[in-house]
C-alpha cells in the first residue's frame, strides 16, 4: 500500500506555490476545505483593500469618483495582463456572471445578423443555459444544445459540424466544465465556430485563475467570469467580461446605461456608446467588491498562471491516483478526464450516493467538497490555497469513512450541499 | 439683515433628528458636504457590517451562502419596510438601478402584449433614457417622450393625455427629478396611468430615504432605485426593484439566471421561473455591498421617514429663504419647486455660469455641491446627516464668493464636477 501522506508530504516540498496557501485566511479547525471552486479562501490582502475603500468612501466621499470611475477598467485590465491573456482595454470587471453573458450573447446576435442560431453543450453551467434559453423564448435566437461526452465535454469537430450550415450567430461553451473539469480546447473550438462564421463567447468562471486562458492568442471573440472562485474575491463579486478589441465597434449592449455612455456626464444628450470596452458597462459599478478582486488577481499574477497550471495538474494527479487505488474498488468512478491537459483544478466523483457522500464529508470528516446533481462529488483543488497533504487527507478520510457506511447513515431529502 | 446662522442654530436645536448626523463619519476639514445625493456619507455601522461580512466569508466559506442566499430578499424586505412602504416579498436588493429598470421594462412590455409605447420626460435620469433608447433601438418599444415643466416635472393630466390613445405599454418616471428635485404626485400619475392600461415604473433613486414613497398605497406597479444617496450604502451599492406581488407572476425577467430559478440547485432542469419576486434575480447577489446597505435602511427606518421628510422639509426651505434674500439678486435662480409638497431633499440653484460657481465652491469654499448641466448647482440637503447651521454657512459661502468675483477666476472647460 502506498502511504499517501507521505507521498502528499514530499510533493508539497517540492511545490515552488507551497509558500502561497499562507496568504490566505486559514482556520485552526480541521476542515479541510475542497470547494475553492465554489467560493475561494479569503486573500489576507483582501480584507486590507476593503478596508482600504471603506476608508476612500469615508474620507473622499462623492471626489473618489475621480478615481472610481476607471475602476472596471483598471481591475479589468489587471485581470486582462494576470489572468486572462488578453490586452488591457479589453476586459471589464462589472456586474454579474450572468449580466454580462446575456450583455454579450445579445451583441453578439445583433452582430450576426441574418443568424440566429446559438450552439451550447447540455452541459454547460445551468445559468448559462438558462440565460440563452430566455434569449430562444423571447424569439431572439434559437438554441442549438449539442450532447457531448459527459467526461471530455466538447470536441472541435463536433462544433465544426454544428456551425456547418452556416446558421450560427454564436457558440457559447464553458472553457472548464463546472461538473467535470474538463478542459476544452480553446484554440481549436474557437477556429472551428470561425470556420462556420460564428462568434465564440467563452465562460471563463471554472478556469480563470486555475489554468492559462490565452484569449488573445486563442482567436476568442468574447468571454465572461466569475471572480469568487480561483480569483478569491468573495461572495458575489463583481464579475468581468471579455471583448475582443476588434469586435467592440460593432457590438452593441442591449443593457444601455451611464456608464457606457461616451460622455457620460454630458446628460442632456441622447445615448452614444463609449468606443471601447467601457461601452459594455451599464450601471454605477461595484466599488467594494472591485476592490477584494484586485487582491485576488495580483496574487494569480504574482504567483504566476504557468505555475498555478502545474500546480493544479500535480494536485488532481494525486487525488485521481488515490481515487483509483482507494475509492474506486468502493464504487466511485471517475468523472473527470484523465488527461492533466484536458482539466482543469477539479475533480469530479460519481457515486450513486454522491448526495449522502457530500453530507458525511462536512458532518462527520470536516471535508467541504459540493455535490453537482445528480451524481457528483466535486473536489475543488484550488493550486494557491490548497496542499497536497490537504487532498491525500481528505481522500482518505472520504475512504474511511466508506469503509465505515458513514453515508449509509444520512437521513433527509437531496438538498444543496455546500 | 436675517442672521442666517443664528436662525439655523435655532432650527437645530428643535430638530429630533439632529443627534442623527453623529452616527455617519464626518471630518475635521471646513468641508460642507452638500452631495449626499451623489453619493452619501458613510453611516458608523456600515462599517462594522462590512467587516462582519468579511469575517463570514474567511470563516465561513461556502457555508455562508445557507444564509446569504437570502440576503437580496432580506435586504428587500428591510427597504420594504423602512423606506418603500412596501410590502415583504416586493422588494430585492440586487444589481445596478441601471440593470434592473431594464428588467422591468422589458416585463412590464411582455406583459402588455398588443402595446408597445413607453412614455417617459425628457428630464427624466439619463440613465433611465438610454436603456429606454436602448430598447426602442433594438425594435422592442415606442418611445414618448413628454416635454414637461423643467421645475415642476410631469403632471398627471400630462400622463392622462399621454396615455389616452390606450397604446401604452410602461408610465416610466422619476418620482423625485435628479436636476429641479420636483417631487411627482405618485397616487395621482399612477391612476392617470392605470385609466389608460398602461404600468407604472418610478425610479426613486432621488426620493427614496429622503420622503415617504407608499408603493402600496399609491398603487404603483413597478419601481427601482439605488442605494448610494440617501440610503448611504457606498460607491456602486447594489440597487432595488421593487414588484407589486398582484403581477409577479405575469412578469417574466429577460435576463434569465440561477438565482431567479425556482430550484436553483436542481441543475439540470430547463429554466423556470421562482413564483415570486426572486425570478427577478440574475446572477450571484453582491454579498459585501449588501452588508452597507443594510446599515443605511435601517437608520431610515430608526428615524423615520416622516420625521426624514420633515426635515428635508426644513433644510430645503431654510435654503430657498437664503437663496432668496442672497443669491437671487446676485443672478441665481430657483430650479426646485417653492411647495415644499413638491420636492424632495436637493435644491437646484440655476445660474449662466453654474460650473465655474460650482467649481469655486470647491476649490476656494470647501463646500461640495453638484454641478448638473447645462444650468444647474445642485445642493444635496441629505437629512440624517446634515444640519441647517451647513446649510447657512454653505450658501453665505456662496454669497461671498460670487460677491468677491472668485467664480469668474475659474479656468478650463466644463467637466464633470463632484
Amino acid at each position: 500500500v502506498t502511504d499517501w501522506a507521505q507521498r502528499a508530504r514530499d510533493l508539497d516540498a517540492a511545490d515552488p506555490l507551497a509558500p502561497f496557501r499562507s496568504r490566505f485566511a486559514h482556520d485552526d479547525a480541521p476542515r479541510i476545505y475542497l470547494d475553492g471552486n465554489s467560493l475561494g479562501r479569503m486573500p489576507l490582502a483582501a480584507a486590507g483593500r476593503i478596508e482600504a475603500t471603506v476608508q476612500a468612501w469615508q474620507r473622499e466621499l462623492v471626489g473618489g469618483w475621480h478615481s472610481w470611475i476607471d475602476a472596471p477598467v483598471r481591475t479589468g485590465d489587471l485581470l486582462a495582463e494576470a489572468v486572462l491573456g488578453a490586452r488591457a482595454g479589453e476586459v471589464l470587471a462589472c456586474d454579474s456572471t450572468t449580466v454580462n453573458l446575456y450583455k454579450l450573447v445579445h451583441a453578439a446576435l445583433g452582430a450576426r445578423p441574418g443568424r440566429r442560431v446559438v450552439v451550447t453543450d447540455r452541459d454547460n453551467f445551468p445559468t448559462d443555459r438558462y440565460v440563452l434559453e430566455g434569449l430562444a423564448a423571447s424569439g431572439a435566437a434559437t438554441l442549438r444544445v449539442l450532447d457531448c461526452d459527459p467526461v471530455l465535454g466538447p470536441a472541435a469537430a463536433e462544433i465544426e459540424h454544428a456551425c456547418a450550415a452556416n446558421d450560427v450567430a454564436l457558440v457559447t461553451l464553458s472553457h472548464v466544465a463546472y461538473r467535470s473539469g474538463a478542459l476544452a480546447d480553446l484554440r481549436a473550438i474557437t477556429d472551428a465556430a470561425h470556420a462556420g462564421g460564428a462568434l465564440v463567447l467563452w465562460d471563463l468562471s471554472h478556469s480563470a485563475g486555475a489554468v492559462p486562458v490565452d484569449l488573445e492568442a486563442s482567436g476568442a471573440d468574447l468571454a465572461v467570469g466569475c471572480t469568487y472562485k480561483y480569483l478569491n474575491a468573495g461572495p458575489g463579486a463583481p464579475a468581468y467580461l471579455y471583448v475582443r478589441r476588434s469586435l467592440q465597434g460593432s457590438l452593441r449592449s442591449p443593457i444601455q446605461g451611464w456608464f457606457g455612455q461616451r460622455d457620460q456626464f454630458a446628460m442632456e444628450r441622447p445615448y452614444e456608446p463609449d468606443d471601447g470596452v467601457r461601452r459594455f458597462l451599464a450601471g454605477t459599478p461595484p466599488i467594494l467588491g472591485l476592490a477584494a478582486v484586485d487582491a485576488g488577481a495580483e496574487l494569480v499574477g504574482e504567483a504566476g498562471i504557468e505555475r498555478i497550471r502545474a500546480k493544479a495538474g500535480s494536485l488532481t494527479t494525486l487525488a485521481i491516483e488515490i481515487v483509483d487505488a482507494e475509492l474506486v474498488p468502493l464504487g466511485f468512478s471517475l468523472g473527470t478526464p484523465r488527461d492533466v491537459t484536458l482539466r482543469g483544478a477539479h475533480v469530479s466523483l460519481r457515486h450513486p450516493e454522491a448526495w449522502r457522500v457530500c453530507r458525511a464529508l462536512i458532518e462527520h470528516a470536516h471535508v467541504v467538497p459540493d455535490f453537482r446533481p445528480p451524481d457528483s462529488v466535486r473536489l475543488g483543488l484550488s493550486p494557491l490555497s490548497t496542499s497536497h497533504e490537504e487532498v491525500a487527507e481528505a481522500l482518505t478520510r472520504l475512504r474511511d469513512l466508506i469503509l465505515e457506511g458513514v453515508h449509509l447513515r444520512i437521513a433527509g431529502e437531496r438538498t444543496r450541499v455546500t
